[in-house]
């Protein structure tokens, strides 16, 4: 089944969100979901941006409108502290995930996601994301062994890059086919997009 | 009638999308609608932030996205070139309107916004903004007067600060009530917000 392209960073509350609601889209698309971890960080650096909670204004309109985001979705939603965070090893331990123990990939996500915007753990720790990944049925000794190796270091990077030559700069950041949708408002457009191009 | 306010640059895309949705929004909300013309310039200097076009990899998703937003809601666009223009003679133009003769203040700027959107006319330059006030039935010699005056510069830097003081930095920005809104794409989302406000 073809799949439509799910760009998110851990640390990105509307990529949290998103997280809660790709896989309806996707239902009603009849597609697939590809998950991938990105780093905002270097995408900020080409694109001159910082953690849109740190812009004057656009700070306190986006703390706002992320709890009422949370709320008109009915998403579980605690604003996250410390905020931003590292998610190297979150976004690492996914895509070991996705080479080792694939069906074990979306659901660590899932349960990462939940601890840092819904608990509140800290899981730029990287002793919280071994904790989660082994909850989430993943084997923890070869984890720590490839979390410690440049192979995955280099991957993260690779991916990252590739991201970037694709056109993603945010998070979330959805391509459907070629098409591109950035942001958690866009959901709705996705569908108009699709049923749109469906029209003979 | 309680009204929404609607705050556009005259040199914002988006702002113009909006513009042409902004009747419908308010009749299905049962309001009138405040129409507040702003200058981005000032707001980008406290926010930090460049002309969405001219920033690397947003500047291509955004130049994309204006186009097929424009196709999605079947709204008349060519893409304006120059851009982004200087707004201050349409922005004061418009606050004259509002002061002199308000009936004329909005088919002033819709008039002014379809010469940019979609004739391609340099509302940058005086003399066709005069033109556009002449044809929306503005006394043009009044207007030239009032643009001539410290007065209209003065109301306008007094209303773009109030602006910001509300806590608007983009365009279109909406305020309902006191809840404000970021972006053509949130136009469904007060709509959700509204209707789910109004559950008792």
């Amino acid at each position: 089944m073809l799949a439509i392209d799910f760009y998110f960073d851990f640390s990105s509350p509307y990529g949290y969100f998103a997280s809660t609601q790709i896989d309806a889209l996707a239902r009603d698309l009849g597609r697939d979901v590809a998950w991938h971890p990105i780093l905002l960080g270097p995408m900020f650096k080409i694109t001159g941006t910082t953690p849109l909670t740190e812009i004057p204004l656009k700070g306190a309109y986006s703390r706002h409108d992320m709890l009422r985001t949370a709320q008109i979705y009915n998403i579980p939603f605690n604003e996250p502290s410390p905020f931003p965070i590292n998610t190297v090893t979150a976004a690492r331990t996914m895509l070991h995930a996705q080479d080792t123990q694939p069906d074990r990939a979306i659901p660590f996500a899932q349960r990462a996601l939940h601890a840092y915007y819904v608990e509140n753990i800290d899981i730029s720790q990287p002793e919280q994301i071994v904790r989660i990944a082994g909850e989430s049925g993943l084997d923890i000794e070869a984890l720590r062994q490839a979390l410690s190796s440049d192979q995955l270091k280099l991957r993260l990077r690779t991916e990252n890059d590739a991201a970037i030559a694709r056109g993603v700069f945010g998070s979330p950041f959805i391509i459907l086919d070629d098409e591109p949708f950035w942001g958690f408002d866009r959901l709705d457009m996705i569908r108009r997009w699709a049923s749109r191009v469906a029209v003979p």
